[in-house]
C-alpha cells in the first residue's frame, strides 16, 4: 500500500512535513509513504534522518499553490504543483490508496473533486471531521464546509457516507446514531432541508437516526454522527473550536489576576488543564476526511506540525485498510 | 413608566417569577410592575413579602401557555393566559413600556408579532441575546432563532436594530463593529445569502461592518454586533453554549479522577471557576429582546429564578429609558 503525501501544503512546509513522515514510517511498517514535492529538498531534509529508505520515494512537483491562489485556478495552471501531482498519481496507481495535505483547504477539495474519481451514485463529496466529546468518545461533523448549498439528497449521502466512516472508527457491529443539525430537537423545527432531509434518515436501516438536534448535543456524545449543509456545518464547528479558545484564554486571565493562590491552583491542576486541551484540539490527532471519491483524500489542519502530520497519514492507514470506500458503497447499496 | 410581566411563563413560574417582581421593585424606584396571572396566587405569594405596594399591580389572567401548545394556536385561542393578557395590555396603554416572560419562546415571539405593532418599515422583527466575550465587553447576537429564512433586507434590518441596541449598552457615541456571520472571513466566502447582505451593510454609515466573521470570532469580542439569520443564528449560539457546558463537564471529570492534587487544586482555582461560570452563563444577567416591534419585549430563559427574572426586569427598564425604539427609528431613518 501507499500513501501519498504533500510535502508543500501548510503553514510549515516543507520541513515539519517531512519529519511527520519520517516519524509515520519509523513508528508504522506495512506501506510506502510517497513524498511529492521539489525532490532535492526534501532529500536535502530526509538526510537528517534515519529511516527505512525503501519505504520513502520521492515525486518531484516544483510549485506551490498557496492560500492566496485561487482553488480552481490553482488546479489548472499549476499542473506541476505538489497538490496536482500528488492527486494525479494518486488517480493513476492503484496501489496508492490515501492522499495527505496540509495545504490549502479550497484546493485541497476542488482538486480531489475535480481529479479523483466520485464513488458512483454520490453527488458531492463532503468534509468530515472527527471531534471530542464529553463520553470520550468521537463525534463526526458532515458536512462541515465544502458544500455550502445542500439538497436533501446530499444530506442524506452525508449521512450514509459518515455512517460508514463511523462503523471503521469503532467496534464491529457498531450502529451510528446519526442527528440531524437543527435550531430545535422538536420534529416541527428546522429550515425547509431539514423538513426534506429528516424522513430520508428515517427510512435508513444502517444508523439509528435520532431526529434533530441543536449545536448544544454536538460535543455531548450523544451522537456518533451530526449531519448538516456545509455552511450550518462550518459555522458549528468553528463556533465550537471559539468557545474552546475563548475559556482557555478567560481561565487564562483568572490566573493572571488571581493572585499566588490562583497560580498554586493551576500548577496543581495542570494536568487536568492539559489533558482537556489535548482533547479539545482535536486538529492534532489527524485530519478531516474528504469522504465520497475513490479514493482517501485526508485535509490535515494547516498549522500542522510532523506529529499532526504523522497522525494523519496513520489516520489514512487506517481507513484504508479498514476500506472506508468499500464500506461506504455498501451503505450507500443499504439503504 | 410601567412593565408588564408574565408570572406564568417559565419552568418555575409563578413562584420565581414573583420573587424577581419583589427583587426589583425594592432594587429600583420610578416604575410601577404589572403582574399578570392568576390573581389570587399572586396574592398569595406576594403577601410573604415586604415591597412598596403601590409599585406592584396585578391583572387577572386564568389561563396558562405552556411548552406543550403551539405556538399560533395558543394565541389564538388562549385569550385569558397570562402571555395574551399581558401583551394586550402593553399595547394598548402608552405607559407601559415592556413585556417580559419566561414563557414558550415560540409563543412569546408569535404573541407578539401577532398582537403588538411593529416599527414602521421593519418586516421582520428578531430576537437578540447579550453574549459575553473574552474582552469582557457585550457581544450581541442577531437574529439567534426567531426567523429561519431570511432575506438580506431583513439580515439589514437585524444588523440595524442591533446596532441601535449596541449603542444603548454602551456609550454615548459609540459606534458599533458588526460582523455578517459566514463559513470563512473572505470577502468571497458564504451563502448567496451573505454574498448579497454583504454590500448592504457596506454601505451603512451608522455602524462600522467589518465584513464576514466566522463562528470562532464570536465570543473573541473583537465585534459588537454578529449578523446573522435565525436558523445560523441559533445554531452558532447553541454550539457556543454547548461548548461551554462540556468544557465545564470536563473540568469537573479531570478534578473527579485526578486525585487529592487536582480537588486542592480546584478549591483554589474555584473563584476564577465561579467567574468563568458566571460570565458564560449569560442567561442569568437578563434576556433576550425581540427588536423591530413599537414596545420593548424581552425572552427571560425558561429556567428562569427569582434574580434571572429581576435582571430581565432591570434591563427591559434600562433599555426603555434610552428609549431604543426611537435609537432604532433613528438608525433605519440614517441608513
Amino acid at each position: 500500500m501507499e500513501i501519498v503525501l504533500d510535502v508543500y501544503g501548510g503553514d510549515n512546509a516543507p520541513i515539519e512535513i517531512v519529519k511527520g513522515a519520517v516519524q509515520a514510517v519509523n513508528e508504522k511498517g506495512g506501506y510506502v509513504l510517497t513524498l511529492v514535492g521539489k525532490e532535492n529538498e526534501i532529500k536535502d531534509i530526509l538526510s537528517q534522518y534515519t529511516y527505512p529508505s525503501d519505504r520513502i520515494k520521492i515525486i518531484n512537483a516544483s510549485d506551490v499553490i498557496t492560500n492566496d491562489d485561487v482553488p480552481t485556478d490553482a488546479i489548472r495552471k499549476k499542473t506541476d504543483s505538489s497538490l496536482v501531482v500528488g492527486i494525479n498519481y494518486l488517480n493513476e496507481n492503484d496501489d496508492a490508496k490515501a492522499f495527505v495535505s496540509a495545504g490549502s483547504t479550497g484546493a485541497v477539495l476542488t482538486g480531489s473533486v475535480l481529479l479523483l474519481r466520485r464513488i458512483r451514485g454520490i453527488n458531492r463529496p463532503a468534509l468530515c471531521p472527527v471531534l471530542p466529546s464529553v463520553q470520550d468518545k468521537n463525534v463526526l461533523l458532515m458536512d462541515c464546509g465544502a458544500n455550502v448549498e445542500c439538497k436533501a439528497a446530499n444530506l442524506l449521502q452525508f449521512a450514509q457516507m459518515s455512517s460508514a466512516y463511523s462503523k471503521c472508527i469503532n467496534d464491529k457491529d457498531f450502529k451510528p446514531k446519526v442527528g440531524l443539525l437543527s435550531n430545535g430537537t422538536e420534529e416541527k423545527k428546522g429550515s425547509p432541508l431539514n423538513k426534506e432531509t429528516s424522513p430520508l434518515l428515517k427510512s435508513c436501516q444502517t444508523f439509528d437516526f435520532v431526529g434533530n438536534i441543536e449545536g448544544r448535543d454536538i460535543l455531548s456524545g450523544d451522537v456518533d454522527v451530526v449531519v448538516c449543509d456545509g455552511y450550518s456545518g462550518n459555522i458549528a464547528l468553528k463556533s465550537c473550536e471559539g468557545t474552546a479558545l475563548s475559556m482557555f484564554s478567560m481561565i487564562k486571565q483568572g490566573i493572571l489576576s488571581g493572585g499566588l493562590r490562583a497560580k498554586i491552583g493551576y500548577l496543581l491542576l495542570k494536568p487536568v488543564f492539559k489533558g482537556i486541551k489535548t482533547k479539545m484540539d482535536y486538529n492534532k490527532n489527524g485530519g478531516a476526511v474528504l469522504l465520497g471519491l475513490e479514493k482517501i483524500v485526508i485535509k490535515s489542519h494547516g498549522s500542522s506540525k510532523g506529529e499532526t502530520i504523522k497522525n494523519s497519514i496513520l489516520q489514512a492507514i487506517d481507513l484504508a485498510e479498514k476500506d472506508i470506500i468499500e464500506k461506504i458503497k455498501n451503505e450507500l447499496a443499504s439503504n
